[in-house]
């Protein structure tokens, strides 16, 4: 495969000449005049800064000349470019930002953590699909368990969203719908995709986040107070290493944008080369699993039962 | 004071016996027929079971027989019967249940946790008011800042919900409002009072518990891996414990539910004496600092306000 980047043309070359023994027959530069900072506002960014990098590769992506646009930048941006420049997939009320969260089993999908925020059910029970198809699909997962996020595991609890989402799922005979899950149950995996809506994703998300680097900060406070504890730190340090690198969901590259036509992947604005590297690898997976194909047959069918129902 | 324990009566006689030296003129006891487990649903929970004894704290509260109920049991038969048996403050919309979650900085107050969904804008600035008051009151801040948990800093982000309270918050002048708070600062302590609707105080809260209770598992689990961690463990151990101890809200008693004409105070489910101790001791000087009475002058006040603007 070939890779484009766009941005700062001359900022581009100069990165890429630190690097030796570079294959300049797989590597396109396309110069961006304009820069969507992660300030703006993304709905007047999008429609006014045609030459951002944003704007470019999402383009790229909407004329098949690029099977992924991966970005690290202006998150609201994406996700608005996304929609409107890339398009949805027929059928999809609104694509939705999927990242994998860390969990003691392995990861959660967390579905909507996108700037789309007062859902409907409908949109809920899409995300359950999108996400039931992805997890098949992408990682060969089995009949993945779906729950909805709520305040409690029992049925009759939740907000007006959640409770009509609720029959919606339990009705989709294309997803292995489980009920509620508690936030508190979340980090210990207790299903492989956790549907909210996002405010409540981004919620998640970034306190997950938050807290997670709150210990980390902690733990290396305590390590640090004395020869003592200096000591210990050396004979534990490789251990909690092994152990807490499990908690980094940025070992599978970035968050896919569901539902729309083609690939778009948002990753952490502090992206390392690491995670870009998995993210494009997601992208090539992505696409040879003709995810967005089945998307598309999916939420059609789901679309042709909820018409039947009415 | 007094202590009333309220519950089975053989039950709570035999627990006491075990411990010497009480002073049983402080103590009284009051059977409870009936018990509402932490399954029931509340609002029947409460209807039926009149000799249980959360019902039977709440109607002393509400007759002034007794300051305050504390109980670890069920969560929404507590704050449901705080509102319906207890009741609310001349002018309270809806009572809000306010926990302390800790922070880098100390703690911050997390409001509302409560079990009434689907909030509205003045819910949200009345919680807002009563934070405030409670933090000046009780914990003696000075000015404390308020902030609306959002899913970015700036404020023309947020769902219906949060642009609607936002011009509320900030016209609010007995208030210290500070504007969007992201989930990801909120362990970092950069507010004292989180101003949320319920749905998402009750993920925050959950979900705070979660990854630190599986931290502390991937600590121990990397701490036993073998002898030479086990080692370190032993020159660390104590360190980190008093680094992460601060790291416990349970220090500080219980959450009140703000806004009831009395007082009302949820522990956690696994209390232990410590922390109902603390909450004895909340409820105490939360009475001697009459913050019912400043509750419902700052209430008044707000809503006297509004209907002038109106």
């Amino acid at each position: 495969f070939t890779v484009v980047f766009i941005g700062n043309d001359a900022e581009i070359k100069k990165v890429l000449s630190r690097h030796e023994n570079l294959d300049y027959t797989r590597i396109e530069i396309i110069n961006a005049e304009e820069k969507i900072s992660t300030s703006e506002v993304p709905t007047l960014a999008i429609m006014k800064k045609k030459n951002s990098s944003i704007v470019k590769g999402l383009k790229m992506v909407r004329r098949r000349e690029a099977i992924a646009f991966i970005s690290s930048g202006n998150s609201g941006a994406i996700l608005v470019g996304g929609q409107t420049v890339v398009g949805r997939i027929k059928g999809v009320v609104r694509p939705a930002l999927a990242p994998l969260i860390p969990t003691k089993k392995g990861s959660s999908l967390l579905i909507d953590c996108g700037a789309n925020l007062d859902a409907r059910a409908e949109m809920l029970n899409q995300f359950a699909l999108m996400g039931t198809i992805y997890m098949e699909n992408y990682f060969n997962y089995k009949n993945p368990v779906v729950k909805i996020i709520n305040v409690g595991a029992e049925e009759e609890k939740g907000n007006i969203l959640v409770k009509e989402s609720f029959p919606l799922l339990k009705n989709n005979k294309d997803i292995n719908f489980q009920g509620s899950i508690e936030a508190r149950d979340i980090p210990y995996g207790e299903c492989d995709i956790c549907v909210c809506e996002a405010f409540v994703g981004n919620v998640i998300l970034k306190l997950y986040e938050g807290v997670g680097k709150l210990f980390l900060e902690k733990i290396k406070k305590s390590f640090t107070r004395n020869l003592l504890t200096k000591i210990g730190a050396l004979c534990t340090i490789n251990s909690l290493k092994k152990e807490l690198s499990e908690f980094d969901a940025s070992n599978h590259g970035g968050a896919p944008l569901l539902g729309v036509k083609g690939i778009v992947i948002k990753t952490h604005g502090s992206a390392k080369r690491q995670e870009i590297k998995n993210a494009v690898m997601q992208s090539i997976k992505f696409y040879d699993n003709n995810i967005e194909e089945k998307f598309a047959k999916g939420i059609a069918k789901l679309e042709e039962e909820r018409n039947e129902n009415e």
